[in-house]
């Protein structure tokens, strides 16, 4: 039943109807999203893609961002997602506990350049794209994550699904066919942070999105339920969130992308550092804190808080972007942390190395599971001239 | 570790030294596919795909079997898995829990015609994508399936990586990169057993795996231990097998291909159903039952033996497959239990339809889970002449 629920509404919603505040924010998340793309072609990852899909397609017309190069919606968006999130710089989205516009957006732009769709449909199907992987992700809840996946991975390719069916013209039963692949496509595992197939996760959604949509729409069969139920996608990635029945009545009512909304990033790194970000930098701005005096940094993180920091040793500037070690350790370096601090060079300099290791986690007892973005955390930093303390709630 | 063992087998064994034994049964693996794959090119789905790869593809000169129609390896091979799937008839693997050769197949045949490989190459290729599915599979153990993936689809995807890897001429260090990104591509779940998205997971395993392989020649970074650790493939996918250290041991030595061997399907439908077909065949013969006499026929399912067969009521041909239900009845009315048995008109004809609720499953109290093609079961059959009853325990 939700899966007929999303089906419906994401066909059955007219562009018109979509309040033109969430048309509004689908601007303001295609413009952040295209400008972190653009920043992001030039990043290996994203050559290594565009290269792959120059490679392998070429019927299509749908452009591969940044280069002089045309093929398929499924090669191009595959390419352009993956430059979207090369450099973990676009924005994340709450209740998806994740990267919705990653793969969501390079997804509407690729069908909606196929299909010759007007702007307002691309950006309603962009903000139902989002409403999908909210109210996903609030199914979800912590669970997914917990279970070893990447909730933009999971989240990605069902809302890529529904977004590249509504512009590619299909009816609800042929989406709710479509969903049944996307269903086969959920994958991605957060193993994987901190290297390239992290972006490669936003490729894979849009690339199966535009794929399953195609499927769906040529009549292809499958589980009709694929999301509910025993062995459906909620209960084989361990999903303990909120109930479907009240997801699907919240479809469409405030609209995920303006409340809560897409959260863009202040500094180009993982989610789960930037409230430790905004507390190390005023205790540092504060007590005018100098990296030499510095005995200990302690980051103090609810459970589940530090998941998605899969490296506490990095070495490569992927991997600084997944370690509140490097970040704190940068920071006392008095680095702005822009793009420049996380490539490999400035990870390995010898000052930050030393660094690292006086940065430690803390697990604050708490009951439940909180993802990057919902929480709190405490940063304690401990000096020859005392100890200085600040907890910070917003990310 | 194990990941890193995987790698250096797949590319480090000449293909001189796969075993002859080994090559002719790789030979007798591609003859057996490629004839599924030919009688499946016409069934629906696989002509969805092959329209999907024509659309989508363009460069690379590789063959959709039975289209005069060249496309990117990646995508013939992703069409060729499915029509190789499509009715399934193609072989399947004991310790892999599924159908390895009907993606493995495809890929090679792909990636050996994208590199101008020569025959052996491809055999040798072949049977080591065999020997990986088969340690995967072993390592699962039930757990995968029990946790509503597809067998076939998780294993496949490694195998197939890895085959592709070998004649795409990786070297072991950007193998275990290709790795990375597969193990963020396992995926397709039980639930949509019965459906055309069966057959389409083995697919997407032939088009990960040639896309991954190309992603590890080109530089791709990713976990390097995917397959092991707390959060790797076995973990996240609940394996419960043998343990890896001897499953690395074992690589090569009496070879996958050769023992167990691939079982070859003496009918069209889920292996599941195939013991009980051969006990129903004998009470059918010796006791010359007649479908009018028929009261009710039980069959015994050891635990976990009849989870593939998803379709207790089916409605169509490929419900039927997976239908101990629709097996019998159709065995009842004298069906050969060919191909044309398994038609949507078939399965919905008023005698089979009012058979089919007279066939119980019963599961056998036992220790432990078993796939379709490891245990045995019971057939009973109440007659209003005397109830009979056989057991069998070869497939």
């Amino acid at each position: 039943m939700f899966t007929r629920k999303i089906a419906e509404f994401a066909i059955e919603t007219p562009s018109s109807t979509v309040p033109d505040e969430a048309i509004v924010a689908a601007g303001h998340g295609v413009i952040d999203t295209l400008g972190c793309a653009l920043a992001g072609v030039v990043e290996p990852v994203a050559e290594i893609a565009a290269r792959w899909a120059v490679e392998n397609g070429g019927r299509g017309g749908v452009t591969v961002w940044g280069h002089s190069t045309e093929t398929s919606a499924a090669d191009a968006a595959f390419a352009n997602a993956i430059a979207a999130h090369a450099l973990d710089f676009d924005d994340s989205h709450p209740s998806a506990r994740g990267h919705a516009s990653a793969s969501v957006v390079p997804t509407v732009i690729a069908a909606g350049q196929a299909a010759g769709a007007n702007g307002r449909d691309v950006l309603a199907a962009y903000a139902i794209g989002i409403e999908v992987a909210g109210k996903m992700g609030r199914g979800f809840g912590f669970g997914l994550l917990g279970g070893g996946w990447h909730p933009t991975a999971a989240v990605g390719v069902i809302a890529s699904t529904c977004a590249a069916a509504r512009l590619s013209g299909l009816n609800a039963e042929q989406l709710q066919r479509a969903l049944g692949v996307a269903g086969s496509e959920v994958s991605g595992l957060v193993r994987n942070f901190g290297t390239m197939t992290k972006p490669y996760h936003t490729g894979h959604c849009a690339r199966a999105g535009i794929t399953a949509s195609w499927l769906g729409g040529a009549g292809i069969t499958s589980d009709p339920n694929i999301l509910e139920g025993d062995g459906g996608v909620f209960d084989s990635y361990h999903a303990n969130g909120e109930a479907l029945e009240e997801l699907a009545a919240d479809l469409g009512t405030k609209w995920e992308i303006l409340v809560p909304g897409n959260f863009v990033k202040n500094w180009p790194c993982c989610y789960s550092n930037h409230r430790s970000i905004g507390a190390m930098a005023k205790l540092l701005e504060e007590h005018d804190i100098s990296a030499d005096e510095v005995e200990e940094v302690t980051v103090s993180f609810l459970p589940g808080g530090d998941t998605a920091l899969v490296s506490r040793e990095p070495k490569t500037g992927l991997e600084g972007k997944f370690s509140i070690e490097y970040v704190i350790a940068a920071m006392l370096l008095r680095d702005p942390l822009t793009l420049p601090t996380f490539t490999d060079p400035m990870v390995m300099r010898a000052e930050a190395q030393a660094l690292i290791p006086k940065v430690k986690r803390v697990i604050i007892p708490a009951e439940g599971k909180f993802a990057g973005m919902v929480g709190y955390n405490i940063v304690e930093v401990k000096t020859s001239r005392g100890t200085f303390e600040r907890r910070e709630d917003i990310t």
